[in-house]
């Protein structure tokens, strides 16, 4: 079986190249994936796999940190332009861009799902050639989108694990679901798929991601820290004057949103584990002689639990409130993104472990999770149902070495590490049914 | 009669020093003029005036600033083994230390009424030889309360005037009506006197003060720029927590005081005129190690109209609430202190002008206003109320040489100006026939 | 010689408004006035003055608030293909938009000069039917220029002046100097060709402006209460870091800006007079998760008198600092204009008074001075140098109807204020030898 | 051995009582130990063991948060009333109220202390029947000083330990030293007896405590988690001004305190640990009226490991420098106390873990470490001194039944945790010849 699966992902290596180049050319930020979405549904769709698409995977109030109407529209148009498949764009204009595909193997057995994420940052990719994919001929085309943290690749690994899965469906049982995931920067994207229900049936479910400082060669089973994290825009507004003539006048929201970052930055740190809270922007006024009646501010809260998180962020909600009565100015507050803490569950980081470490050769080291803290992870919300549901949960690193780090614009990656991926996921899934809970 | 009155105040010259002496040696700060009250009273009832005192002239509620009955208790205590009169002192306990004593002359005329200052200030008094209080023997033997102010002269004063105006009496006609007022520092007695109607049938009114930069010989007929302002105690109470354990439970009033503070200065400028805001004193915490669930304010606004204060006031009222919510604190708002902006009648100080020039020649100059600030001062409330009846109003202030500035703990005047005063306002009182309005 | 005068400038009707309504169609922002000034140029020469352009009228770095390099080229490019006269251009090239136009009557007598300003705001102007220039088709063709202060107006009257001027040059004495500034807005300009030594052989020095709030039939001879002003960029560089990774290797440019904004707001108010301080704008940081390295600050001080400005200033400059050192970070500060208070000579006003109530039937009312405030004026560095030099100086206000306040998208003005701001000018140089100090 | 040792022990008990309950009822605070210190040598003299007290065991200049001169005069002059004991005081005056007592066994061998704490805290403790010190007659006699900490169990524990270790000397070998330390509150004391070189000779060190959460018979023989921390008193010194008439004289030093309140709680989050910031105490101003010239911020720093703490305590101090400049106000520092964090040498924990559950029936549970974090220490110092002269440090805490929390003011603890910690240290005294480092 190793042997069969190891050919059949050898001759899948270019690919897992090109697909991976193709969607690194044309990187879609979050909620704008329209061109990678239309190519994995018609890939998924060619291989067989049954789909579910757009507004049937997506509660579309539940989207987070969702663009303007306008800018939908035109990153859609955009993406026509770049080979968007007419045939499928439909499902997923107005920002529906994810998938759910599934195979029923017609035998009995749980269901395993597997979560990827499409979409790229917003960043100006490097255009020089100390950077290879500018050397070789696939950056980015797009202004200001950039797949500097991988999920390119993840894409490349769904549809590859799919093509393998399909070719050893005999070999199977149950039932498998890829989920393609939009917007997980900004941890957008996940909430709104599971309140549409797309895990509700799994009973065992995996997410990945590669690089985030793991050696090349190196997998981690259960990582395990994760923050919990909420992201907010606030705005204020008040009443614009004359600084000169009429200064009282004024309401001055600048000065609430600064009396606001400072109390939102002494929010007490909390006994019982990490906490973050950043107000990572602030633009306040138009002109140099006006008080200023508008400010916004983008921030952020993290936990170590999501119980830390929810204290730093309620604590934050009086202060803005706070600030806002003190300078007599109206404020809004939009949830723009969110991700929970999640422990991977043990048993099934010990099958894993397991499996690996005997049927993987590639690896030279298999962890059961992570020393360093890994930031936020929207796959959190999947992880948390699967788990209330009695299911079993887990989020894997694939280790590999990249050109520089994550969120850089001259983030690359060792492409080999697709297809270690694809073999370990395809392995998990064909040993299932060794599965044993003590 | 300029001579007559000359002589009967030249006379004089020994009492007004005697009791300025004795006032300055028993120093009383406000709703503490226990003592003086009771001399006050005994002098005025044997001159035959017709008493009114305590709570007859005090509107209970309406005394702001009031200590506390314990401290009311000490002092009544302290005044009693300091003298004070058994006969009188019943009327002024618990802080109702004001009275009003009226002339009626029994012939037609209207109202006149003056009105003075009893209280000293907290502040230990300068006790060596350099200051001749202490070098003649009667600077303060109270701690923490001296006349720094003149307070002490015009109280003098007021008692010079009851017996120059009572042996003039032939002369006279109408009602005259003299106001010994408590708590005249922090603006918080005034208030409650115009609340118990004490000038409700006041056609005239003038109020003094000696010293405040003008110099020995010169009378300022109109003060007219005093700031309005309002004191108030804001206190702010959270909840107190380890900061080493338990950082998270504890909600921070130091913080919510610290916001207020900076918000309160912040408090925009106004284009109509001068405004002022101060937070003066700010205690807060316990210990080092707790998270502070306490905290203290003592805050001042000024406005050169009632309007302007009024403006300043209400901002502050939104910061005050607004950094109690940014912190979960809770918070108590006490008002300790008020006065207003009052512009002097003008044909009531042209009258003066031309009165006090024609017959005072010891007054070396004579102007309608005074040209510098002159901080704040709750006459202004009787002033107010007369005018808003229809009568005149002034504030005079007799010019002396200070041995240091108000409020200084060298304060000392030249006492001359006593006989000055009097020989003045008797002159207004015994001249009130020739005023008419054009 | 009035009736003389009426019939030339009677004649300019039109010509007044058709160069009035070119530079409101043309509107050009501070530095960039090159259509203008070329066209002021050319018709300045074609009348026979004698000119001085572009640096030497202009001190090259004590123009403040100048675009960039960029900008500037840009704009050019922009003029040119919008009419710009060649043969001029190359005078104003790099922000050299300034013009001083000289008439030697050739007769002993002293200098006099008269000060216009030529740019526009940066505001985009109301294109709608309800807004005259629109419905007539001068609005302003560009984006975020508009001339919504009149200083469009002002230049045509400049030109007016210089035709009316030139054809009764017989009637002159000395030398008249007619002065087109660019950049007053922000109060960028003045001071740069004051440095320039521009009115330093000047003896009579009159700068205008219209509207203002004055009814239109109204003169002010010698508006007296500009604020002096200082106009300031600051920019704080820190380290940027990630807000969950590693938060402690961050220096927050971000919480500098917002206590200095804070602190600023609360510098102390001035006993002597008004003082006015504003943190306009403020921009900071660039992502949600990321600490912020960068922030900017725009700010004005202002005050009655230059001492008042100057105190508002630099304890702006101890905040700025201290907040920097607050948070580790660096600072920038730039000056981007900067303006004086000045008071108009008295003599001077009265001349004008006098002259404007004899021979300007067309006014309906002449006042020495300004009620209200005036906000600020660069003129004031023209006026403080002559003064310094001994001669007299002052600023007039021609009223006028307007259709929205100055600095709104649909100020308009009542065009025929401009032949009374002409004759009235004109009528000052022609008396100017009945000028007599007492 | 065990069998002798337990009644030795046993035999205590009345004598451990005793000399609780007396230190506990004259209660000391930090420096003023003046009674408990001599009561100590006196008993320590008598029982043969070698002194050094006063000087030669506290580094003057080391000595943090020393009362002023005038209070320990004061309180030296209360012990004397309440019995301290003439012979021995002279060594303590001035506040030098340690004593390290040394017995030589004359044996080769290693040279072993133990430290015990002797100072109050500074609380009023409860007088009512509820409390039973109280009901008992033995509460604190001293206002604002009481035992709420335990270390009056400490003391006598000392105390019990010298009479056993005497008793059994036959069976040691090599040195031990008995040191007590003042002022541990604050963590103000153990530095200076660390710089005086109480500890260089030293090759095992045990310090000890009571309490802390640990249930009654279990001992914790590496408590590992104590936060390093920093203690610091900083005056801020502006200029006063009256805030109505002159407010632009003053320097702010309440607003500098304002503002540098909160930078500190807005102190980045460490992602390598905890951290913890407070400001526990802010006094400021003198009066209402009066722009405040004087802050007084009473500060401390936390952090997991020395390094975290370094990194607080030092963003702090451009904190505190930066807010002074803000304001143009002077400040000054003043280090009042501080601990380190230091990890207990795992083959010291070791050997206690075996001994103690060998030899100690008395233990129901012996744990290596304690789950919740466990505050600051100052015993720190000499932990980290002895490992970093290669030798063995370890901090054991005896749990014990609680009335309430640690600095509560009705804190009291089962008094047979003395016996059972007197056992304990003895035993492992009479063990050490067995430890070996492998």
């Amino acid at each position: 079986m190793g042997i069969l699966l190891s050919e059949s992902i050898q001759q899948m290596t270019e690919k897992l190249q090109n697909w991976r180049r193709d969607f690194h050319h044309f990187a879609e930020s979050g909620w704008f994936e329209f061109r990678t979405a239309t190519i994995v549904a018609d890939e998924l769709h060619r291989l067989g796999y049954s789909l579910k698409m757009g507004k049937e995977v997506l509660k579309a109030e539940a989207r987070m940190g969702l663009p303007s109407a306008q800018e939908l529209q035109e990153q859609e148009q955009r993406a026509v332009k770049q080979g968007a498949l007419a045939e499928w764009l439909p499902h997923f204009s107005g920002g529906f861009t994810g998938i759910v595909a599934t195979l029923d193997t017609g035998k009995t057995g749980p269901t395993l799902a597997f979560r990827v994420d499409m979409d790229a940052l917003d960043l100006n990719e490097e255009q020089t050639h100390v950077h290879r994919p500018y050397a070789e001929g696939f950056s980015s085309c797009n202004a200001h989108m950039m797949h500097a943290c991988g999920h390119d690749g993840h894409t490349a690994i769904g549809l590859g694990l799919a093509h393998i899965l399909k070719k050893h469906q005999s070999h199977l049982t149950g039932k498998i679901k890829l989920i393609f995931q939009p917007a997980e920067e900004g941890t957008r994207g996940a909430k709104s798929m599971v309140e549409a229900g797309v895990v509700d049936d799994v009973d065992f479910f995996i997410a990945i991601h590669l690089g985030l400082g793991v050696s090349h060669g190196e997998l981690v089973c259960g990582c395990d820290n994760f923050l919990a994290t909420t992201k907010i825009d606030v705005t204020y507004r008040g009443v614009s004057a004359h600084s000169g003539a009429k200064p009282e006048e004024g309401r001055n929201a600048l000065l609430a949103a600064a009396q606001a970052a400072l109390g939102l930055h002494a929010i007490p740190r909390h006994s019982e584990g990490s906490s973050r809270i950043n107000v990572g922007v602030l633009q306040a006024g138009i002109g140099r002689n006006v008080v200023p009646d508008y400010a916004l501010m983008k921030i952020e809260t993290r936990g170590k639990t999501n119980e830390i998180n929810e204290f730093i962020y309620h604590q934050a909600l009086s202060i803005i409130e706070g600030a806002a009565k003190m300078q007599g100015v109206e404020y809004e507050l939009k949830l723009m993104g969110a991700a929970q803490s999640s422990l991977p569950s043990p048993a099934w980081v010990d099958f894993i472990y397991q499996q690996t470490q005997k049927n993987i050769p590639e690896l030279s080291s298999v962890a059961k999770n992570l020393q360093q803290p890994a930031g936020s992870e929207d796959a959190t919300y999947f992880m948390e149902r699967v788990k209330a549901n009695g299911g079993q949960a887990t989020y894997l690193i694939f280790g590999t070495e990249l050109s520089a780090g994550h969120h850089n614009e001259r983030f690359d990656f060792d492409e080999n590490v697709m297809k270690t991926a694809v073999k370990t996921l395809a392995t998990i899934a064909l040993h299932l049914p060794d599965f044993r809970t003590t």
